[in-house]
């Protein structure tokens, strides 16, 4: 336990990490703590969209399909981070949104257990994955959503469960699920899973091949600094390729695109489920984040993000207790993933104030105060001081001066 | 009629669009006729990238979901489209690909016109669309796709069909189909009209309002030289806004989005039809391109593309006669798009000979060479030159020297 801000800085004078936060563009003054929500510019993205216009879109026009491999960069981007979720590189691939794959994985994995009738989820996740599994299954004849509470979900998982689809880190909470365990749990009853990865890849280790997991979805732009609305991927395991047909056969998806055929024959393996042309700039700007990561050794980002947790949260203990501050985030690191979240009746104005103090939280309705802890770009003496502005505002009321919400406004 | 050389080039003089050349990168030596598959940029997109990245992305991090307006983009970038193809403002939205915009306005539309059977729509127009028909269908218990010849499309109109889907302007031959008259004829038997606008946004004058046109999709990276895989947009006429509703309600779709709550409920106007978070580089990409349209008078852009097309057939005629080109583009300005076609049974030998001497058209299976006319940035001694250097080719024999056919090349 660091007790002192002089610690903090030893500590990350000793990190094996520190030389990341220079790869990053940060501004100066600030202490980000919303990469949960958008992480920042890896320092060669500018460099990167530069080449991406200049030369390859502007010298090379239509040939960079070919000569600069952009038909190649859903899967090659994919296969990139299969290596951060214990993918292998031909189950992953970088396509449209995570709305849109969660669309394609479900009514593929319906269809793949027929006679089933219901897509089992949980209430109060992530109100996107909730309102395309009503999507999903208002397309196939026979199929409902069962959304139960959080602790109902193994009571309501039997042979009637054709999907089992679940959020693995909490959006809100932080909370995170036991992918092996539950996916065993699906499979005892013959449910296939498809895990929503959007706040658990780039932030705590992803074993999708050891916990045997089916599907998955996942966002770019998160823990991955992908760049805002940067393309999503999603994954596929290799034993259930063959048999899963995308809902939404694109030409990009086809086995032979460029014959133009009236025929839909689907391309072999994952790259079935690309539909579209990809939004290319986009996608080489996430590139260059995954980049980033492969240079990164995993074991050492999930450590660093479990003791900057630890840090935030004692340093809250030491300096909040009394304030009103409830946390909501499990104690425990294999429970939880890589923010921490706590409860406070006047979240909103107090995350503004921090905001205006350079500290950049989240708020999120109704009344949560999130953090993220993101280890290639932050520094214990920035948790440290974060927790030290929050003590100022709480000790000194001064978050009742904060602007009122705006209606509209992306919090 | 152009007869020689400098005649062109006295017409580019007076072009009253010489201007606009310069605002484009284009790399030297080339002759770009491959603007109808992928547009070059905008001299503004390299600095747009860099602020975009840099200054919005990096120094105002998540924020700039606010302060720079990166949530109005999609309306924003949409609006200003809809004055390049004669819709209101609040008709246009940019989301996703052209192909999930399909299958989104497809199932909206038909849901809207209950009791109806079919998709009505034609074989051998640019085949996403017609697999993106078979997807709707293919959930929709009681539809089916019923895709006839083009001399079928009138005798099949009937009141079975909920909605007839058809490209403006053909991806291979640039036949233009009269949107006014067919919309006319599907609303005398009830039915919708869904417009692709992939091949006619930015090459001839659209009039959606003008027509009745009920819905539209089309694509940002052609003739709008948005750039790479640029995000689709979409139209749904306004008196039919409130009543459609998007099958993949993502949370950019929803009327309060920032809210999270686990039930949906759609945005008003077309903001329903957004879905998953926007590829934001992508679209300020589009967006500079937009920018630079919205300078332009569109009648010269229409009638200059109409000149150069003249031009281009006036030569080929000339100088090509006997070598075996047959023109499949309609010869009536107001029955073609802005892109002129030949078959010619060695068309892709023809093609790579032109690209290897810097002049870049594209090859259509199995046997089209296409050739983009595009008012911006070509000039009438542009096409002039590119038709001597077919000439050449055809005339010396040269083509048999280009490379043989690449399986899975991106021609």
């Amino acid at each position: 336990m660091m007790t002192t801000l002089a610690e903090a800085r030893a500590q990350d004078r000793a990190d094996s990490l520190r030389g990341f936060r220079s790869r990053f563009i940060l501004p100066r003054g600030v202490i980000y703590l919303d990469g949960n929500s958008l992480g920042p510019p890896p320092a060669s993205a500018g460099a990167r969209m530069a080449t991406a216009v200049g030369s390859e879109w502007g010298h090379g026009l239509v040939r960079s399909w070919n000569d600069a491999d952009w038909i190649g960069a859903p899967a090659r981007v994919g296969a990139k981070i299969a290596g951060l979720i214990g993918a292998a590189p031909h189950e992953v691939i970088v396509a449209d949104s995570t709305s849109v794959n969660l669309f394609k994985l479900l009514v593929a994995g319906i269809a793949n257990r027929p006679g089933r009738s219901a897509i089992l989820t949980v209430t109060g996740d992530f109100p996107t994955d909730l309102y395309l599994a009503r999507d999903a299954a208002s397309v196939l004849p026979g199929v409902d959503v069962r959304a139960v509470p959080e602790g109902r979900i193994e009571a309501e998982l039997d042979q009637s469960v054709a999907v089992l689809l679940l959020g693995h880190v909490h959006y809100k909470t932080a909370a995170r699920r036991d992918m092996a365990a539950i996916t065993d749990k699906a499979h005892a009853v013959g449910a296939l899973t498809l895990w929503d990865l959007s706040h658990s890849a780039g932030a705590v280790d992803v074993d999708l091949r050891g916990s045997g997991a089916d599907l998955a979805v996942g966002c770019g732009y998160k823990f991955l600094n992908g760049g805002p609305g940067a393309p999503a991927w999603l994954f596929v395991a290799e034993r259930l390729q063959a048999a899963l047909r995308s809902p939404l056969s694109g030409w990009m998806g086809h086995a032979a695109p460029f014959e133009f055929l009236d025929a839909y024959e689907p391309a072999p393996g994952v790259a079935r489920f690309l539909c579209g042309t990809p939004p290319m700039l986009s996608l080489l700007a996430l590139e260059t984040a995954i980049d980033l990561w492969l240079e990164v050794d995993g074991p050492d980002v999930w450590s660093k993000a479990a003791r900057l947790w630890d840090l935030f949260s004692q340093r809250m203990a030491i300096r909040c207790e009394g304030h009103g501050f409830e946390l909501i985030t499990p104690a425990h690191a294999d429970s939880r993933g890589s923010h921490i979240a706590f409860r406070h009746p006047r979240a909103f104005a107090i995350i503004q104030s921090l905001i205006a103090r350079g500290v950049v939280g989240d708020f999120r309705d109704p009344d949560i105060l999130r953090f993220g802890l993101t280890p290639l770009y932050l520094r214990y003496q920035d948790v440290w001081r974060a927790v030290e502005t929050l003590y100022e505002i709480m000790q000194s009321g001064s978050w009742r001066e904060a602007p009122p919400r705006v209606v509209g406004a992306v919090t």
